[in-house]
């Protein structure tokens, strides 16, 4: 696939290694949207003015997208709107109301009728995921094992629902599900469970895409900001699912399972 | 049914209601357990000399039990064990790792092999349930109502999992799920939601035993402090299933729910 590519840009460390890894291309940002590439390198457009990102975008001469980033959901100025998103709008209101992947599929769609490739984050970064494996530290132990297999159970169930992206399992009890707020704020619910809720072994956090999930987009992340979180929630582990979840900064995810003892394995 | 009531109290204003309601029953706690009963009125036992209890049961001319308010899970010291208690401890190890559901099947069976009878809080205090219909507040609006049928989806696909008695949904967005930790805070959890995730519409809570659920133990219950922790979490409503959650100080709970414009809905 060639052609140039277009970054669209949310918040964390994902489009500055997009950015690094082809410094060739065009680097988006919605107005109101926090990113970390330098505001120089981003050109900045408005939710509400779609047609004209369209245009700007042919201009330039992208013909992929890859979107990468937590983005907060848009608040539209319906006085800014434009023709063309005025057009959509309906649709995407629809999504909105069906959960993420919903409204994440549409927004695909739209960029493909409009005759951009949507690509994904790990076609451009392919290191970014993990083969099956374990990455770091011990072996879970057999409560561990199936403390995984129970959170993946409770995800699968979620996930013609559109909800749960991780959960955290400790000794047979489920003491966390992810909704819309993200890991980091359930890792940190847990950390709060009163002690005498809690067993021996500390739990683990499971993550995983959704069946079905469509990987070019929200794709499941950790980071060392997930480890720091998982450590201080009392966990002995995390299990990925091998090939779904990227890996933001590997070699510092290794380092600090190391000084935390926590295990990261990659489950097929 | 007739035959001396024991109460098996936890914490929260059941067991007192229990009490009151049967003055002549029996009211045993577990060491260490939190009660609000006056402590004269309450036997302690402990939960390693679950043999001792038995007998005394027995020795009070107690032939129905009743186990009321959240029990914290037991540390239990080996050195205390008595000889019923060590033959029973491997099934409930075993229980206890499959989630609350078997923990409390297997408690139910345990004291029925025992010859006791085991009845619901609502044999003794039916007033406590609900029958369907909107209880207070105005009639949930087209969103409310599309998030308790998505909250409703939700809780069934838990199920099976032994997970979720509630969980809050808000504009189709699911906010959070009950785990472990309780009803309340699952609430402060969501109250935490950064506004920039949050729509318009505040979101209801639905509550509902899981299905199958063994009513006569650990029955999903909302009290005064539920409307408090739903009305700071800026949600608009709550959505029972009639029937299946125990409604604690129902007076002051249609009023806290006049107080904050909040809706009380049972539904079938």
């Amino acid at each position: 696939m060639s052609g140039r590519l277009a970054i669209i840009a949310g918040g964390g460390g994902l489009p500055a290694a997009l950015a690094a890894a082809d410094p060739g291309a065009c680097c988006i940002a919605f107005e109101g949207a926090e990113v970390t590439l330098p505001e120089d390198r981003v050109s900045r457009h408005r939710m509400e003015r779609l047609g004209d990102l369209f245009a700007a975008l042919r201009a330039e001469g992208v013909s992929r997208v890859v979107m990468a980033g937590a983005m907060s959901r848009p608040a539209f100025d319906p006085a800014a709107l434009d023709v063309t998103t005025t057009g959509l709008l309906p649709h995407l209101m629809a999504a909105m109301q069906q959960g993420d992947d919903h409204l994440l599929r549409y927004v695909i769609r739209m960029f493909e009728e409009e005759g951009f490739a949507v690509v994904g984050v790990t076609d451009i970064l392919p290191d970014l995921i993990a083969a099956p494996g374990l990455l770091a530290g011990e072996d879970p132990t057999a409560i561990a094992r199936k403390d995984i297999a129970r959170g993946r159970a409770i995800l699968e169930a979620l996930s013609p629902h559109d909800v749960g992206q991780g959960c955290v399992v400790a000794g047979g009890l489920c003491l966390g599900i992810e909704t819309l707020q993200g890991t980091d704020a359930l890792l940190r619910f847990v950390g709060e469970t009163p002690a005498h809720l809690r067993r021996e072994g500390g739990g683990v956090l499971i993550k995983r895409p959704k069946t079905g999930q469509d990987l070019r987009v929200d794709m499941p992340t950790i980071g060392p900001d997930t480890l720091r979180a998982a450590a201080r929630a009392g966990l002995d582990g995390i299990a990925i699912a091998a090939g779904g979840v990227l890996l933001l900064d590997r070699a510092e995810i290794l380092s600090l399972c190391r000084d935390h003892g926590l295990f990261l394995l990659a489950d097929p």
